[in-house]
């Protein structure tokens, strides 16, 4: 049976897109066992393309393409892939196409295979490399994971800092050696410290005579060998480099991060901060159901404490709801916007904190705006909440009541929301993680007791 | 009075971010009108981080700033700023600093400055420039915004395919008016349609007699001119490009696109994302109180209505609430765990449309995943709600009520956090904008629909 389409045609043609057609056409040719059309099917496909469609078919289909599938693009697919399913995919092969598969990568990508896996297959990883390249994996592994070290490439050009624009372009027309890709040559003194670089543009584009020391570009930073990636990619970021040379303790050249490593940085974190801001931890569309499953339920369950905290509130003014039935059908109000508008404070502040554009220096002020604001918006819809409330239950004191409640609850977010991610930031929690369930529990347990404690004090 | 520290001192320390002491020398010393050591507080700073002290101080005492400070940095810092801030930094300065300022930009760096000012003010600026850099930047401005056209840069090398490296090399050499970054010559047919292109690196590193044919690199895409920003940086992320040569309908060369331009958007795209999945629009921390109040409004309206027929569908059962009151404690629970349940989904499947992971290929397949691993999760909280509550109030029946409707809600809530998303990008509206009002009001209604529908029906 054909499933309908939940997706549209036309979505699927989307620019870079998989196409809909190939993947049936796939699907087509492992079932027939055609592995000359397999191989015709996937080699025009980039191989981030490739590891998307291995991510997007079902684990059975995956094992069939591979089982059909030889290919030199392996390696680099293995390497595209998500880490969850790179361990699978790497325990069904044969060891020695993992070997050739691996031999064709550069140091740093093979770094980037093996740091994940458990220490056998990394041994057999390690194993097939030629001993140059062992060696510098070997170097890099012993950096800490997430740090510069990890991240770069041990590959690089430099000269020294008194040598001309002919000198340079001599010597790297007779090095053998050259990495695949470069951008710059990194000038060093004679520690090997590095003192300023110079783009290949600027390089092939000035007399033979000229000093390197004078075409140098303005943007120099060096990036220090333990610092963390995500403050890597902020630099690339904020100070828009392309390449950035690494140095150790003692300031010496060891070697270089170029942009691309750095977006892929920046797209990493940003997408686990946008899962961690739900309550996810880092999934992807090939995860099976029984790991999403384990994956959402810590979250769920800190949800559920924190919801039942807020019955234990509403539970102390069942005398008030048991003759007021109107305050159980109008308490979720005051708790849901509360509840929003807490999540867009903190939202606005864990961006801020990520971005370092909420500092000691203005903290005080955007605490003084985000109350005010929520002040702001809270007495709005103080009065359009009561007003509506007046209409519905024709009591006026119950409308004075959720306006107040309203008020009180906003006023609560706007102040929770900046003070919960900057108390955990101080703590040196991720506040993209906790803020969420911290704020809402605030705004859940205060506005519940603001409604109902003001109707108790009142009504009874 | 000095205000207590919201942040401790070793977190304004952080890497890259502002150091606290250099904000209150500045502050100092704008107190004393004291415009060098101003200057010379501000000269080691990288532009990008003087606009961003410029968005941290408050408006006060950046009005100080731009009287006592004056550089050829400011247009770069201008370029740097928020687009919020920078129409109110513009409109301050006086015409003629305006045009001193914008004349040492790039090409991009002008249209990227000037698309989002008013039409004064943006002649305002065309007119200070050059007669060739103002018509480049008018071309620039006929593409539509976040368009590959408006981010490309027309500066490139090209050379005829056929050519040599020696050829090449002299070529270059002998062009005065090179770009100020470039990092591979594009090779281009007859009628100048790119058909691959040559890093500076392999230019360098080959022998003169090379053809530029024969070290072409693999990764060769060309950009189409209309395209959108945001599929842009997508290309650049998922085919590690360094930059692109952009063509217009009929392939010829306009301009390329470099990794640099690609990675700003790529962080831009994600900024949104993540506010707009917490319904804030496009805010900053130098907004004022009242363009956050006017931006937060809106979601908190669409909230005020979601959260009415929320409690609508509470009061059709107010009957069974005003006999047992114990409903009315225990309902929030089941709408919170539907509510955060749907998040979860739904960032999900905000995600992985975004990525393209989530096509007509795997849309069913994840589908059953997502309802399958909520039923799962369900079912756990169920047991375990089932059992508080039986402990909590005694009472069986209800203890069997919250068990169902748990399972419902969560099940609703896989199924909505996926439909929603796909649901709205059938309609051309970005899921990350709208899913969370839609997935919660579904998981508010059917939370307590189940459960006091399952009460009212069991229990009266």
């Amino acid at each position: 049976m054909s499933e309908p389409e939940l997706l549209p045609e036309a979505e699927t043609e989307v620019e870079y897109a998989l196409d809909r057609d190939l993947v049936s056409s796939l699907y087509d040719a492992l079932a027939a066992q055609d592995a000359p059309r397999v191989a015709e099917l996937l080699e025009p496909l980039h191989p981030a393309d490739i590891a998307d469609l291995f991510e997007q078919i079902g684990p059975a289909k995956r094992q069939d393409v591979l089982a059909l599938w030889q290919s030199e693009d392996l390696g680099e697919v293995l390497s595209e892939l998500d880490e969850g399913l790179r361990e699978d995919v790497i325990a069904a092969l044969e060891p020695e196409v993992l070997a050739e598969a691996v031999r064709d990568l550069e140091s740093d990508d093979v770094v980037d295979l093996v740091e994940d896996l458990d220490a056998e297959q990394q041994d057999a990883i390690l194993d097939a490399l030629e001993a140059p390249d062992r060696v510098a994996v070997e170097q890099s592994l012993q950096y800490p994971e997430t740090s510069a070290g990890r991240l770069m490439q041990r590959e690089l050009v430099m000269a020294p800092e008194h040598w001309t624009v002919g000198q340079t372009i001599d010597h790297i027309r007779a090095d053998d050696d050259l990495p695949d890709q470069f951008y710059h040559v990194i000038l060093v003194d004679p520690r090997l410290r590095p003192t300023g670089y110079v783009t290949l543009g600027r390089l092939l584009g000035s007399p033979r005579q000229t000093a390197l020391a004078d075409i140098t570009e303005d943007s120099f930073r060096t990036i220090p060998v333990m610092q963390d990636e995500a403050e890597v990619a902020y630099a690339f970021n904020q100070y828009h480099l392309i390449s950035a040379p690494v140095v150790d303790e003692e300031d010496r050249l060891v070697g270089v991060i170029t942009i691309d490593d750095a977006m892929v940085v920046l797209d990493e974190e940003y997408n686990e901060d946008i899962l961690r801001l739900a309550g996810v931890g880092d999934e992807s569309v090939s995860d099976t159901t029984w790991e999403i499953t384990k994956q959402r339920f810590p979250w769920l369950g800190v949800n559920l404490l924190t919801a039942i905290l807020a019955s234990l509130v509403i539970s102390l003014f069942d005398d008030v709801i048991a003759q007021v039935v109107a305050l159980a059908i109008l308490m979720p109000i005051v708790a849901s916007m509360g509840g929003n508008a807490g999540t867009q404070s903190l939202t606005v502040a864990v961006r801020a904190i990520a971005t370092k554009d909420l500092t000691g220096s203005n903290a005080w002020r955007i605490l003084r705006r985000e109350v005010l604001a929520s002040l702001l918006n809270g007495f709005v819809f103080a009065i359009i909440m009561g007003a509506i409330s007046f209409l519905w239950f024709d009591t006026p004191v119950l409308a004075l009541i959720i306006a107040a409640a309203m008020v009180i609850n906003l006023a609560v977010a706007g102040l929770a929301g900046l003070l919960v991610p900057l108390g955990l930031e101080k703590l040196g929690i991720d506040p993209a993680l906790a803020s969420g369930t911290f704020v809402t529990t605030v705004t859940d347990v205060v506005g519940f007791f603001a409604f109902l404690g003001l109707a108790a004090w009142i009504l009874l």
